[in-house]
């Protein structure tokens, strides 16, 4: 085989920056720096977290470092450097002498079109020896349970690396010292905050029920009787809301740490995206394998809740676990078992918690889609007739519950309390200054296109296939427009007659509206009526 | 957003085939199907066993479907279905109406350019609960095993669930009865061959010394004594020569099973590519999770081998064991627990098993590249002067344990039995027969350039760097330009004097070779020659 001649060392040399000196020679790999050098092109290629880069598979390099498709390799730019996965390119997609990125390589990397970057083996794992002790049954050491999360946070461990750990720590139970350990290296991989005030409250929600968007209301709630509540929320992956894609149409979301920490201090409550503010990053690396295992350990449920809050300086945590047959949780036993742990662990990192076992059958409210249910939430907060009861009793119990724990309300009558600031409008005045305080308070958009689907037939409205709702409102468009989605005009159990609406379809373009209505006629059991008997 | 027209439902059914229709409308996913069709174009790219389709993420079925980036979803095409990784590009890859497809994925699905796909979400993966319960502590049942390891041949498992499953089978120590199942759901998940005649031998070599190309002796001494023995081998992956390679320079080797019966029954044995005749597939898979991991499970070893010996119809297993402080099995203990577990779960089989012990320090031979480890070879067998005595030494060990077996050579007299066979000329006569019957007899080439690097002074040729010699060999162009390489004149602690040679570095390119000269002129540790004290 002949080498191509740009691929050839030396042919990727041309325009040499300041930056590029710096990660040339032995740094790399001894002896090798100056041969593994090729020009970074950016391929447009979404791989979310995963860093992938594409080389052709007749250059020298993986030629001479005897890289096959799918390694793992180690890519320098200037001071940074990440592992990535190798994918080799037999076709003209790529020229000689160059590397395609994917954009997390290219953004991790920092680079500008035409950079060079250096190729090299990557570095060995040296935490895979703590991580194949804990296969073979020895306890994690605070110390190597650190090395394990420092490389999981540097991108070091590969989708099999992580999927072994998780899968180890599920077979190998954590006990309580060894979760404190987690919870403690986890806290340590981001950053943290503090507080002045000797008390900072938080909630959360395992297990994401459809519509159950307690969150802006339990903050206003908590924050309009004087208390601490520094929330970040998570967007949608496959649903079509998440809190903070929800909270988004009513306030910008996308805050920084410090831009979170000023909203705090002036109304003491915040309700923001998580992803901005880097806290406790490892936990979302190992939920991601969490969810493809199905594997939900104490354990690691405890360390991943634990340690968003600690690094939000909480030390009061109020967690909302549904319980149901198609829930995270599936038992009042199994809810027990976490909140027993969950206290255990938290109190090593002086923090109080309580657990509240809720109804985890149904969804919540009447929306789906970011904008319906922002205007669910608003109904509550605003006391208008139309709120839906479910939200806002959920809320209340939870917001009651933190009321009790601050000893602003007497035990047992944190509800009451809740439903009076509720009441009062002075929870809805807080979220008006939270919202503003965010970046401005925002009505949440309508949709410029509607379809109602009404009941053929009177009768009962018996059942709603949640998972083929939610796929409606994804088809007409939501969570990226804002304002698609489903909304509910009757719940299971009513009664329906025929020609009433049972649910609208919202969205933002006629195509959209459309590509939904036909998944809507062609699948005709999402919504069932039942004739009266 | 508006949803472009190409890639409208409808809009890639031009030209639709027979071949199309059948994977139409509620078998795909009920209602669904007609939505989601993608024009299916193949992008030349290699990521190996990995499936990996292109869309873009403004696609309406990334849309609709809700997919993310790096998610994994199911691709249909005629009657045949896949499981891939799904990246979305935002770049102008692809024009709307269009998937872009690895190679495995274009391959594993059959297609032509310009075919439809459909795309949709995966099936539920039901084996996951057997993979749950072991992970939880439950013993795997020949049912259950049977479950995940069909679903692992199906491609159905990612590296999540791939690796899970290893360290699950690693931490919850897998008893005989275990083995026993994961061994026979293994030999079930591929294709098996049936011999007429009573005993069948093989032989395996744990862990790859360089150089260590005892196979082709062994086999050839094996059934000149009227023996039978079918033998696989794997080509290299990250080292300059697999033993399928280096075969390959002395005839074709990328048989079919038909064929390599064929060749086995006219001459009593063979020396194939594994990776054509499709025996135990899910052992490939596994064992490239366990290289990531560096965990070597006994249980995973021992169903691994005897998988494979047990689908090629082979009742007979002589395994050798290097042991050495850099080799898999580390301690003389280590390599005695896995010969007990190998003898005990093969008999289960009716497989008769006997493990030896050898010494894993140093490597085998003079060359290393394809080519000039078959003349190595050549040469054992021909019984010329320059025949490395411990590739002869190490071949006859082997072939002699299986002579013993055979009751071929009375216990204790199987060494001398095999060296009277090599040195008869009968071993040599049958290495030949096997090859016409593979296909042809061939001369491995000679490589067209060649540097020979001398020694600087007087002294003794301390040491070699096991490693970068490897890596000369890679660049100089092996295993793919098969004369490429490097050939050892001295090894370590033969005297050498100034001027003379010490190794001569093989290449069919002058630009290969410089490449490899450029290496070993950068890292002058590679060889040393310390002074006479």
């Amino acid at each position: 085989m002949a080498l191509p001649g740009a691929g050839v060392p030396g042919g990727s040399r041309v325009g040499m920056s300041d930056r590029e000196r710096s990660c040339q020679g032995p740094s790399i790999e001894a002896g090798s720096g100056a041969l593994n050098k090729l020009r970074a092109r950016r391929l447009g290629i979404d791989t979310q977290y995963e860093a992938v880069v594409f080389m052709r598979k007749d250059c020298p390099i993986c030629r001479s470092e005897g890289f096959a498709a799918h390694t793992r390799v180690k890519l320098t730019a200037g001071p940074r450097w990440i592992m990535a996965t190798l994918y080799q390119v037999t076709s003209n997609l790529l020229d000689d002498g160059e590397a395609g990125l994917s954009d997390s390589a290219w953004h991790r990397l920092g680079l500008r079109d035409g950079d060079d970057i250096a190729v090299s083996h990557p570095p060995p794992l040296k935490s895979l020896s703590i991580l194949r002790g804990k296969i073979y049954g020895k306890r994690l050491e605070p110390d190597g349970i650190a090395d394990v999360v420092a490389d999981i946070a540097n991108g070091r461990y590969s989708d099999i690396h992580l999927s072994s750990f998780i899968t180890a720590c599920a077979a190998g139970e954590l006990d309580t010292g060894e979760i404190a350990g987690l919870t403690q290296a986890m806290v340590k991989s981001g950053r943290t905050l503090v507080w002045e005030r000797h008390s900072v409250f938080d909630k959360h929600c395992v297990g994401g029920l459809p519509g159950n968007r307690t969150t802006p209301i339990v903050v206003a709630i908590v924050a309009a009787n004087g208390l601490t509540m520094p929330k970040t929320s998570s967007r949608a992956i496959t649903s079509p809301a998440g809190t903070a894609d929800t909270m988004e149409t009513m306030a910008p979301v996308d805050l920084d740490l410090g831009q979170m920490r000023r909203v705090v201090e002036a109304e003491g409550g915040c309700c923001v995206w998580g992803g901005a503010v880097g806290l406790s990053p490892v936990d979302d690396k190992l939920i991601r394998i969490e969810r493809a295992l199905e594997v939900d350990s104490v354990g690691q449920m405890v360390a991943s809740i634990l340690s968003k809050k600690i690094a939000a300086g909480s030390n009061h945590v109020i967690l909302d676990v549904p319980v149901g047959p198609t829930a995270k949780v599936r038992s009042r036993q199994d809810g027990e078992a976490l909140a027993a742990c969950l206290t255990q662990v938290g109190e090593a990192f002086g923090l109080e918690s309580r657990v509240i076992l809720t109804d985890g059958s149904a969804p919540v409210g009447q929306g789906i889609g970011p904008a319906l249910e922002a205007r669910d939430v608003l109904a509550v907060l605003q006391g208008t007739p139309e709120a839906p009861a479910d939200l806002r009793e959920r809320a209340l119990v939870l917001a009651g519950a933190i009321l009790e724990m601050a000893e602003t309300a007497a035990p047992g009558a944190g509800f009451a309390a809740a439903a009076a600031t509720l009441d009062s409008g002075a929870a809805w005045k807080k979220f008006k200054g939270i919202c503003e305080a965010q970046g401005g308070l925002r009505d949440p958009q309508h949709a410029a296109k509607t379809r109602v689907f009404v009941a053929d037939r009177d009768g009962t409205f018996e059942a709603i296939d949640n998972r083929r709702i939610a796929r409606v409102a994804k088809l007409a468009g939501a969570p990226d427009a804002k304002s698609a989605g489903v909304f509910l005009h009757k719940k299971p159990g009513e009664d329906a007659q025929r020609g009433e609406p049972l649910f609208t379809v919202h969205a933002e373009s006629p195509g959209e509206l459309d590509y939904a209505m036909r998944y809507v006629e062609e699948n005709p059991g999402i919504v069932t009526v039942e004739p009266r008997p």
